[in-house]
C-alpha cells in the first residue's frame, strides 16, 4: 500500500479536504441507492474466513462503561448517560409493588446522546458542504425526524467479521506505557509499521481497531479533556490509506478518531469530512481496546472475530455499541 | 432430558413457585460471589466449537426496530424509545452550525426504558419474596442507584456462543402460518419435539431462541396487546427443563417469554420468579427471529454462531441488544 | 366588536389562511425586532387593574396532572411525561444512601415533550409557508439548536394579568353537563354571547380562557382521542375576532385550541397558521378550567388575577405551565 | 422574634438536629393527614392583603435560564436540562414535514432532573432517620413510583401570596458589590437586621426570598462550584427563626439554601434535615433574585405579589418553577 506523501497546506483545510475527497470518493461505487458504504467490503466470504480466528474461545468487550461517570462535559448537549430506576429491589423487599405471590421486579430507564460513549458513527453523522454519503443532499438524508436514508438500522445485521488490532500506542509509545502523547498524528507509515511489527496484514473488509493509549491515560489520570480535547489520532494523511485499504470500518480508543489539535489552522475534524461523506467509512470511537491489546501483546495474535452490532435506533446517525472480540 | 410431569395446582402459584425453586435453584453453585448465573455454562470451549458453525457467512439481526412505533403502551412507565436530533442535515445544508470549511454534522439523543424492545433481562430484574439471584437480599442488590451487584455490565464480555433456534411456531403452528395462538403453553415436550424435528440437540451452554410466531402475527395484524397481553410462551412446566438443559440463556419473540395468560389464577409471570432469581438464567425478550427462522427452515440448519452483547449500562437490570446470528 | 361573516371556501384552506393573515397580521406592529407578539398588550397598567380582582384570596391551578397517565399516544413523538426517581424514601429508610447523621433524600428526573400537557405554544411553534412571527424566515428562528429568537424564555416575566373565563361549554352545552360536542365550532358570536351571559367585557391585554367542556368529558369517559382527535374548539372564523380583541393570550381546555375536524377539507390546524405566525398570539392548550369554572358559575365572577409563567427553557417553542388563577 | 442563642456543638450534628427538630416540629400541627406543611400559613386572607402590593404593574421572573449551560456537574445524576427539537423551522422551510397548505411546526423535548435549576423542594425531598414530614415513614411516602403522599402536585394551587425580599447580600456585603462571601452563615440577627434596614416586617404566611449575592458572583465569574460547593447561606441557627416566623416558604439564590461548608464537622445539609421533615417548610433554591433586588433597592419597596406555582408532576419531590414577582 502506497501512502501519498504527507504534504498538504496547513492553511487550507478546505482545499485539502476537496482534493482528498476527489481522490478517495466511493460515491456511486456500489450504486446510487447504496446505504452501506464500506460495509460492502464485509462479505460473507470475509466472515467465513474470520470465524476461524476463534481458537481459544476467550472474549473481550471493547465497550467503555455507560454511566454518569463518563467523559462528556456537555459539548453540543452531549452529556453522559443518565440511568434511573422505575422499580427497585428495595421497594420489592419492602413489599410495595402490587404484584402477587411474592413477585418483585426492578426496571430502568436511560436518557443519553447516541454519541456519548463507545459508538459507531453512522453515515449520516457528517456532511461536506451540505452533502452526505453517495452525493445526497444533507437535507434529504437527516431532518429532525432522523436519517431517513442511511440510519444506523441499515447496518443492523452487517458488522461481524475479522477484527485487527493495530496497537500503535504499544509500538510507538515512547515512555514505556504504550501510550502516544496528545497531538501525535498517526500516519500511514505508522499504521504499516505497526502491522508489520504485529506480523499481520490488513485486508479488504477488515474491521481495524487502532489503539493509541489515550483511554489508558484517561483511566489513570482522569478524563480531563478526553472528550473533545487534545489527543493522539489519525493524521489527515491517512485518508488515502483508509481508501486503498478497503476497510469495512475503523475504530479507535479516542473521542474523535483523528489527531487533535487538527493538522490545519482553524480546522475541525477534517478527516471525518473526507471519510464519512466521501468514503462512506464506518468509524468507531471511544472503544476500550486495552484488555484486548494486553492479550494480543501476550499471545502475539492480533486478528480475531469481531462483532459490533449497533442498536438499530431507526433513523439514528450513530449508536452505542458493545463490540465483542473473540480469539 | 426428563421433564417433570405437568401437574401443578393452578390455584397455588406461590406454592408451585416455591417447589420449582427448591428443585431448580443454582444458588451457591458457582460460589457465593457469583454474578453470572447460567452464563457460567458458556465456556471458552463452547465458543470454540460454536465458531465452526459459521459456514456461509450470512448474518441476521435478531433485533426489532427501536423507535416510537414499537409495542409499548406505558405500562409501568415503559414507553417506546424517543429519538431526537440535536443537529440535522437540514441545518448543515442551511449552513447555520458554526463549523469551518464546509463541515456539517448531525447528532442525536434517545430516552428509553431499557426493557422496551429487544433486550436481555439482567439477574437483578426479578425477585422472589425480596430475594435476588444467589440468595441475596433484593435491597442489597438493586436500589435507586441501580444494581450494584449483578448489573448488566457484568455480562458485557460473555454472550457469544452457540445459538440454537427452536421454531416451535413452525413445528406446532396449526394454521399454516407458523404461528402459535395466544395462550399456547409450550411444554418441555414441545421443546424436545421441536429439537427432534430440526434434527438438533440442545447442549449445555447454548443460547436457545424459541420462536412462537407471536411477533410475525403482530407484524401482520398490528401490535395490539403484544406488550403485556395474551401470548404464546413457555409453560411454567419448563422450569425444570431449563434447569436441566443447563442453557446459558433463552430468548423468545414475545414480550414476556412465558405463556399469557399465566397458568395460575391471579398470577403474574411465575416462571420469571423461578428462573431469574433461582436459576440465574439470562432471559431475552422481544427478539425478532423471523428472518433467521426462514433461513433455518430453508437450509435445515438450526445452530449458528450468536453474539448478543448488552450495552453495559452500569447497574442496569436489563439492556437493549442487537443479537447477531451468523451461519 | 364586529366579527367578519362566517363565509370561507372550505375547499381552499390555503386561500382562506392567506386572506385571514392579510387582514390580521401584526407583523411590524411592535417593530422589526419584536419577540413578544400579543404579550405587548399586557402592560403594567393592565396588571395594576387586574390585581384588584383578588377579593376572596382563593386560588385555582389550571394545570392537568403531569404524569404517565396523560392523553398522549405518541403522535410526532409526543409521549406523556416519564418521571423517575434517582433516590427514594425506601432507600433512605433502608439506610443505603451514604449520607451522615441520619440524613436521607429523594431526587427525581423527568423526560417529556414540552407540548405534552398544560402548556403555552411559543411564537416559534408554528410557521406559515416557512415564515415565523414578524416575517422572519423559519430557518432563522428555529433550528435543531432551538428557537434563537422567540424562545419561550422571552416570555418568562410577562404573563401575569387579567384572566377572563368564557365558559362556552356551560352557556351553549346542550346536554345539561356544560360540554360542547366534538366538532362544535365556536364562532365569534358564541364568544360574544358567552361574555354577555357572564356579564363581562373582554378587554385589550386580557388572558382569555375558553372552556369547552372537552376535558370534563375526557375525565369522565377516558382520554380516547383527546390528544389529536375530534374536539370542540374555535372556528377559523375567530381569527379576526382574536385580532380585533387585542388579547394578550388565549387558552382552552382542549388539545389543539381550534375545532376538530378542522373546517376545511384536508386541512391541519389552519387557525394556528394564522394566529401564531401572523398575530403573534400566545396560545395555551390543555388547560384544566373545570374547578375555576365551577367557582365562577357559583359566584358569577368570571374575571380574576391570572399568572401563567412558562418555565424558561432557553430556545423552547413551548413550555409546560401551571397557571394560577386567584379570585 | 427571639432567635435562640447561636450555640451548638459543632462535633455533634446529629444531636443538634435532634434538639432543633424537637423544638421546631410542626408534626401533627395541621392534623395527621396534612400534606401542605407551612403552606397552611398561606391563607386566602394573606393573598387578599398581598394583592394590594401590585402598584406599578412591573413583573420580574425569578428563574434562572433552563438550559445546558447551567451549573450542574452530574452530582447524584443531576445534569443540566437537555432540550432537543423534534421538528424545526429549518425543516418547515425546507418543506419536508408532510403538512398541508404551507403549515409548518416546531416541537421539542426536555430531559432534566427536577432539582437542576430554579426549583421548589417538595416535602418528600428530605428525610430524618427514615422519617418524612408529619412523622411518616420515608418508605410509605417515596418509593421508586414517586411520592405517593406529599408529591409536589399537592402544592399546585397554593403558592401565590406576599413575597418579601431580604437582601442580606446588599445589607451585609462587604466589598461594594452586594455579595456575601462563601461560608458566610446568615444568622437570625442578620435576617432581622436586613428586614429592619429594608423597613419591612416579616409576617406569618410570607414567601421570603433571601438574596446572598452568590448567583451574581457566579454570573460574573462563571459557575465554578455553584452547584454543591462553598456558598453563603442560612446558618443552622435559623431553624428556630424559620419556625417562629411561620413563613409559608423560603427561597434563596444559592444551590442549597444553607451555608456551605456546613457548620458541623462531617455534616451534610443539617438545616434541611430539620426544616423539611420537621417544620414541613417549602424551600426554594437557585432562584434569581438580582433583577428584583435591584428594583427593590431603587424604590425601597421590598414586598410584592409573588406567584411560584410548581409544575404538578405527580409524585415528584421537587419541581422546576418560574416564580413571578409583581410590584
Amino acid at each position: 500500500m502506497n501512502a501519498p506523501p504527507l504534504v498538504f497546506d496547513r492553511t487550507d483545510p478546505e482545499g485539502a479536504i476537496a482534493e482528498a475527497a476527489a481522490r478517495c470518493s466511493n460515491a456511486g461505487r456500489w450504486g446510487a441507492d447504496d446505504v452501506h458504504g464500506t460495509l460492502n467490503f464485509l462479505t460473507p466470504e470475509v466472515r467465513v474466513a474470520a470465524a476461524t480466528l476463534v481458537r481459544r474461545g476467550v472474549s473481550f468487550s471493547l465497550a467503555q462503561a455507560f454511566d454518569e461517570h463518563g467523559p462528556q462535559k456537555g459539548w453540543r448537549r452531549r452529556t453522559n448517560p443518565v440511568h434511573s430506576m422505575t422499580d427497585t429491589g428495595t421497594d420489592a423487599e419492602y413489599g410495595d409493588q402490587g404484584f402477587p405471590h411474592g413477585f418483585g421486579g426492578a426496571d430502568d430507564l436511560v436518557s443519553m446522546p447516541l454519541q456519548c460513549s463507545t459508538q459507531w458513527d453512522g453515515l449520516g453523522h457528517i456532511f461536506d458542504h451540505g452533502r452526505a454519503y453517495n452525493g445526497r443532499r444533507a437535507s434529504e438524508v437527516v431532518t429532525s425526524a432522523g436519517d431517513a436514508v442511511t440510519g444506523i438500522e441499515t447496518a443492523a445485521a452487517l458488522i461481524a467479521g475479522r477484527g485487527v488490532l493495530l496497537d500503535v500506542g504499544r509500538v510507538f509509545g515512547t515512555d514505556g506505557n504504550a501510550e502516544l502523547p496528545d497531538g501525535f498524528a498517526i500516519t500511514p507509515e505508522h499504521l504499516d509499521a505497526t502491522a508489520e511489527a504485529h506480523g499481520i496484514t490488513v485486508r479488504r473488509g477488515d474491521l481495524v481497531c487502532v489503539r493509541t493509549g489515550r483511554l489508558a491515560r484517561a483511566r489513570r489520570e482522569g478524563w480531563g479533556d478526553y472528550a473533545g480535547g487534545d489527543s493522539p489520532g489519525l493524521s489527515f494523511a491517512c485518508a488515502d490509506w483508509l481508501h486503498q485499504a478497503e476497510l469495512a470500518a475503523i475504530a479507535t480508543d479516542t473521542w474523535g478518531f483523528e489527531v487533535r489539535p487538527n493538522e490545519f489552522d482553524g480546522a475541525f475534524q477534517p478527516l471525518h469530512q473526507v471519510v464519512i461523506p466521501h468514503l462512506g467509512l464506518y468509524v468507531g470511537e471511544m472503544w476500550d481496546l486495552d484488555a484486548l491489546a494486553a492479550d494480543c501483546a501476550a499471545d502475539g495474535v492480533h486478528a480475531f472475530w469481531l462483532t459490533a452490532a449497533p442498536i438499530p435506533f431507526t433513523g439514528a446517525v450513530g449508536s452505542p455499541v458493545n463490540p465483542l472480540a473473540v480469539k
